[in-house]
């Protein structure tokens, strides 16, 4: 195992997190908030000394890097940078608890937008900032980020290859262009540029700067920390729908905004996965428009809520305008399938993906299809292309995976006592970096009443689920930790 | 297609089916029930007459017979047989609703034990045996039944293969023996002295002959339609402990108990399906007992209990002895994930099969291993056997369709508006063919609620985890309708 690369690289993604800390300790000093400010600088520092002393310790590293070490390495960052991103509320005293306050950065990071605060509007603005650009960066990653800026790339592409690998969405993640930095620099130039857009149209609709700036970090990541209690209830019908629309655009694969970008528009019309989650959108807002006729006032009130509301869960962003936990049993199932299926591979949303489920369909029309007619060898194809069985194997070995680490994070979380459908949707709603859920964890409740271990899993689960298992999975595992 | 053949088959299934109603006819004709004695005549004559005509119209079809004829041929079979099993409730009135009638038949016949009466008890005897009877059919196989007694083997043994394969359970179906009809006999006798021996053990206990028929029948098929109000609660500890032993006899593999008898000990301690099933079994009743602590008044009851239910709703049988609907989340969701689990491929019970998660455990760590070293290429063993990849393929194949399954099926089902528990443990009590769910389903409720919709949709879930799902997703395929 390269431990000194890991260690390097570690160095890197931590002065990245201090130097991304700067913005909100200005906040905390502009507002005058000693407190923030304290935890702020302590937390800066104490990261600037962790990057140093590995840089020391690391230096000279080799560069070239091995699939194994690449998963490693994935998620043993995003964990570190957890754990330093969390300080800031411990020191300030906003969340006393570690594990809470864990709880809460991991949640940010991962998009999740699980909270277990009762009352953010109490927090300082500096940490409310925080907490919404730990979404903004962990929407996209952290490592396409350093990929992006730092001179990591150099000749080694095909080491680099492993981290975006690990870290990106998707049962296929590719390259935009042949070299790993220039897609990684195309992918955040597109993020920033429609981020900005984002803020720009809220600024419109008369949202305050501050307010706009965190809620487009929490669109773009599609995470969901709101900033005020009613998360984007208290806003205007415009307010909502610009963050409807935009929860849809983020849940998009970013490869057909560039494919856009290029002019090529009948590749992005003729993308499978892209219609999927058009058809899912739009069937799934008139299923629960229909469903909650006589629910609100007019119907235009109707469509909007349902319209936000889906395009919040099935985005994994997380946002609420109403308390869907009243709705109807019908609407409620439609978002807890939504939480399952997800967005676009290669977008900033998580879930199972709905390219995942184009492809698991195609298998499995395959597979009927060779029980009927045993002697013809038949190929999966997705957008003209024949697919690589090893392709669909491990779309395959993602959803048992998946199966199974919902089944055992649902027991283990079962022990806190809530009930079934608290559990079941809270453990959806972090595997798939939702946020909320329904029942004890429902929109106008949080996390707060999980104990530790229930805590605990639902943090892995979170990792597991932004990460897309495997980085998280291969920890358990006796081959890793042998010598090659 | 040949559908002389598939007639000809039909035909044949239908004359068993009617000759198996006579017990019934006798039972009703012995209690002086006219009602039940006219239902029970009429559709005898009404089955006899149809297979008359069958085997009429389809004399001297050729009879090769393909893999998916096979497959259309056993799913159009059970319906067929369910549709006439049913008339006896319609035409006695005791359960005037034909699709009611046809979801408690379907339920019998897939082992189900989904119940819509409230009072079982006001049934007429005759009816109570036949619902039982069909729980003993179903459970081994009517078409396994078939290939064992009728003249329908011959010199083509592949296209029986096919019948057998379509019907048993289990994702690799093997022939005990070289010869197709010999391995339907085996299977057979063994069923039958197991279920004499559960009836002798129950009459041994005290409870009287036709209780224990109908109990026997109800566990040797892991069916669990009930004869009492409060199914098993009211007879002995001893009796449900008997049944607790049996429910997981009857859950086993009969391969192992064909190996018993040619007395391959060791191969048998080896199967590590049997060794996944009973550590299951073993670790659910431990930590079901565990979190039920001082619930019941001693421990021994608390222990026989736990023992019960979990064996109960492991091997999907559905018989209880508590309403386990008012026990603790923890062990609810114990229920609920034993519910997915299920019992061994090639036992009478449902469920996704413990034989399936040990094949797609051992193909997640090859994944996992692949992904950390990629350049070793690794087979999958089980039992110390290499596994055939297309055998892997189905099982994933069989998990993708499984999940989607539950997925469409609950969202249906939710349209009914009950709570989300209700519903999703209905859909996963139906399609593993367990019977009691949770809440509205719970063991002390019924399926009378759901309305006709969701009644169909549970009824397709029923047939298609009974029959894995393929022979029923078969008809939906284009290609199955296609000529050849």
């Amino acid at each position: 195992m390269n431990y000194k690369m890991i260690g390097w690289i570690h160095a890197l993604i931590l002065s990245v997190a201090a130097v991304f800390m700067l913005p909100a300790l200005l906040i905390c000093l502009f507002d005058g908030d000693s407190a923030a400010t304290r935890a702020f600088l302590y937390t800066v520092m104490l990261t600037a000394a962790v990057a140093a002393a590995l840089l020391l310790l690391c230096r000279g590293a080799s560069k070239s890097f091995s699939a194994r070490e690449g998963l490693l390495c994935v998620s043993s960052c995003w964990l570190v940078v957890s754990i330093l991103g969390c300080l800031p509320f411990v020191f300030s005293g906003a969340i006393p608890s570690f594990i809470d306050a864990l709880f809460e950065t991991v949640s940010g990071f991962t998009t999740t937008g699980a909270s277990i605060l009762s009352d953010v509007e109490a927090l300082p603005r500096g940490l409310l900032y925080w907490r919404s650009f730990s979404h903004w960066l962990g929407g996209m990653g952290i490592l396409v980020f350093l990929l992006a800026i730092a001179p990591i790339s150099g000749r080694n592409d095909g080491s680099t290859m492993h981290l975006l690998r690990a870290e990106s969405p998707g049962p296929n993640v590719g390259k935009l262009v042949p070299r790993m930095k220039q897609t990684a620099k195309i992918l955040y130039l597109l993020y920033i540029l429609l981020t900005l857009l984002n803020i720009v149209f809220l600024l419109l609709g008369g949202m305050p700067l501050f307010d706009s700036v965190c809620t487009a970090f929490g669109t773009a990541g599609t995470g969901g920390f709101g900033i005020k209690n009613d998360s984007i209830a208290g806003y205007s019908p415009y307010l909502q729908n610009v963050c409807t629309v935009f929860m849809l655009l983020f849940g998009v694969n970013f490869n057909c905004y560039y494919l856009l970008l290029l002019r090529r528009f009948r590749n992005v019309l003729k993308d499978e996965e892209l219609r999927l989650y058009i058809f899912t959108a739009v069937a799934g807002v008139a299923l629960v428009a229909l469903n909650l006729r006589g629910v609100y006032a007019t119907s235009g009130e109707t469509v909007r809520h349902a319209a936000f509301q889906v395009s919040s869960i099935m985005t994994t962003t997380g946002f609420s305008t109403v308390n869907f936990d009243l709705w109807p049993s019908f609407s409620k199932a439609i978002l807890l399938c939504l939480m399952v299926t997800g967005a676009c591979a290669g977008s900033t949303g998580g879930g199972f993906k709905c390219g995942r489920i184009v492809l698991l369909f195609k298998a499995l029309r395959r597979n009927i299809n060779e029980l009927i007619r045993p002697r013809r060898v038949q190929v999966v194809h997705q957008n003209g292309l024949p697919i690589d069985e090893k392709v669909l194997k491990n779309t395959y070995a993602y959803l048992s995976a998946y199966v199974g680490i919902v089944i055992i994070s649902f027991l283990i979380v079962s022990l806190d006592g809530f009930s079934m459908t608290s559990n079941f949707s809270a453990v959806l709603a972090c595997f798939n970096n939702i946020g909320p859920g329904l029942d004890a964890v429902g929109p106008a409740c949080n996390y707060a009443g999980y104990g530790v271990i229930s805590k605990l899993v639902l943090i892995i689960d979170m990792l597991a689920g932004r990460l897309e298992i495997f980085p998280i999975l291969i920890w358990l595992s006796k081959g890793m930790w042998k010598r090659q």
